[in-house]
């Protein structure tokens, strides 16, 4: 894509990747609710509150990955806080990212309908740390030499956006080997190990920032 | 979150998560429709009018979660005109906000399709009085101490609009034990009590308003 | 909703607004393909082909609507154009014109599978209607005493605006009795009479324009 | 659409028309998910890894619809860069290129469900085909004598974007005979000659740069 530098509207194109990118990824959050299926007319002899208990890993997976894409969009948004320029690689990389959180919906419906199988778990962990990985992917790109962010983003700050997206996908790739020993173990260490490497990176970053 | 302050585009930052605020509620609004199924090419044996008066439960539904929604959307909107900064709690609680509106089309579908069971009426009024009441904090947590809005708004306003929030979460609780009682009548608190506790406080706001 | 004047980004108001209207639009007719079902894979006895023209109401609606859609948002858009204030009248009508857009994609699926049955396409004519209607009432509301619009616009081109609103309207409600007569008739009118229609007013309103 | 020049906010005019295409793309990008289901809960004598693999040419077809909604994406960003003024044309146009991008959902679930069969093969070809010449007529229409575009814009600019689009058309329709020989002779065009025959032209744009 070669541009003409000049013409154009290049102030405009940044806000214009955003607006697509939360279309895609607030319609990816929204549509998972079709992964609840309201249970038929049928279902006096049980009772309705039985039914709605026989979803409770749909409930389960619906809630994790409303939290996981949410997540996903406030560090899409904290990222691009930053970036002031962009190229065909950028946004390349960019709708790899997309394709990753509109993918989701699925191994989401996978996970609420076979949440004792493994194969489903695992692909679970895959398709977060795919898009843990390439959203790290992209900031990487961007922040080479400040190649495409602003030239005053101090370095403390691209790595500690670099060691966050990089810290999901390595607890998703982490939890896979996990999930042949026993299953719940890979829950566990989304629910649990993840919020606590943030944390220890939140921490380390306050520390960092200070010193200067 | 910690953010370097003076680097990136504060000024972009409100309107990009009014952005993503709108988009889930206008998916969510628009795929209620979802719920209404066309009747299959077998239905001439008793007609399609009968076909179509066999979902009136349903286009029931629809209009009031389309009404409940919109309703929100216009707080949302009028609550985001004083915002004017934002932090990590803050785009969090929203997303909190933003999973109640999104789950709605699930409770609505359950009403349309077991309308006469007393637990489908429940997990509604729970759903929207939830809607309510994260919409009421996300509100009070913004205003305190006008930690994120205009510091020239008057408190008045900042009472009235957290009363009109909560109030909605109030009126959808008190419809849970009626519900017991009569069913319809869960549904008259919806449809009767709410506009009038809302016509209430507005008259109380603008008693005040002369005040000054 | 008692708005105080000087508080507030009011300029920002109406793009938001638009922005939350293009959403319902654009959700509305995209989600419009999923009244087009893909043949199951036992489709070889009688061929794919023949699977697909068994669909050709589908897609005669599915086009139709589309267009109906399109029309709509093309009008929404110049309507909005004028538009410099809102109150909560206006949010109300617009959630209103919002309504029946977010509805048409149940009256288009209706009327794909059921186009043999007057019912169906009585009640696709009532729903285009609405939708013209209540987009005359915002364009009504918003101009009378040049209540919400640009000061300076000119009094033909509010007449003009108004009177394309309500020939949509007029149209499709006249379309209604002759559905009774032939079920074609209908189809004819909004196929072949609105346009003519429209293109009548346009003449109209250059005539008026080249007087000034 | 007779419009009064002066009145009205041209400048807002464009980026609401990006809005709606974008919304409407997003939507599409991201609806594909729905064409791969969830397997039932009755897979357990094969297993759930040979109920995935059964969906390979689903998961295919996703991918490749991704990636050519993407790319028109990335088209109609780069071909909106240019463009200053609109009228009613220019938005009829946007729209059937719109409804050529809304409408892949349906071909792309045909592909995955009857890709063995020519007439799928055919029709996804023709849908691809429509979409790139309908985003060539939208930029010959905007570029002729720069009807709609910056003046400042270089004709070899204009020629560039004008032959990228028309390729797309050329490759795709030009697969369907080969379609008749061998079905896979029609995805290799897609997927080996189309970047071909892009690199060829982009290399040919820079050696026509490097001329000025």
């Amino acid at each position: 894509m070669s541009e003409s530098p000049g013409i154009g509207r290049p102030e405009q194109a940044i806000s214009r990747i955003e607006a697509f990118s939360d279309g895609v990824m607030a319609i990816a959050i929204t549509l998972l609710i079709l992964q609840l299926a309201v249970p038929g007319p049928n279902v006096t002899d049980r009772g309705l509150g039985h039914a709605l208990l026989d979803q409770e890993h749909h409930f389960f997976a619906y809630l994790l990955t409303f939290a996981v894409i949410g997540r996903f969009w406030m560090a899409h948004h904290s990222l691009f806080r930053y970036v002031r320029r962009h190229d065909a690689t950028f946004l390349v990389l960019n709708l790899v990212f997309l394709l990753t959180i509109a993918f989701l919906p699925y191994p989401s419906d996978l996970l609420g309908e076979h949440s004792d199988d493994r194969l489903a778990v695992i692909l679970y962990a895959v398709s977060v740390a795919a898009a843990s990985l390439s959203s790290a992917a992209l900031w990487i790109y961007a922040t080479r030499r400040h190649r495409l962010v602003d030239p005053s983003l101090p370095e403390r700050e691209i790595r500690h956006i670099r060691r966050r997206a990089l810290s999901g996908g390595v607890v998703f790739l982490l939890s896979i080997p996990l999930a042949f020993v026993r299953v719940w173990l890979a829950f566990a260490t989304w629910v649990a190990l993840l919020p606590l490497v943030r944390m220890t990176l939140a921490a380390r970053h306050r520390r960092e920032a200070r010193k200067v």
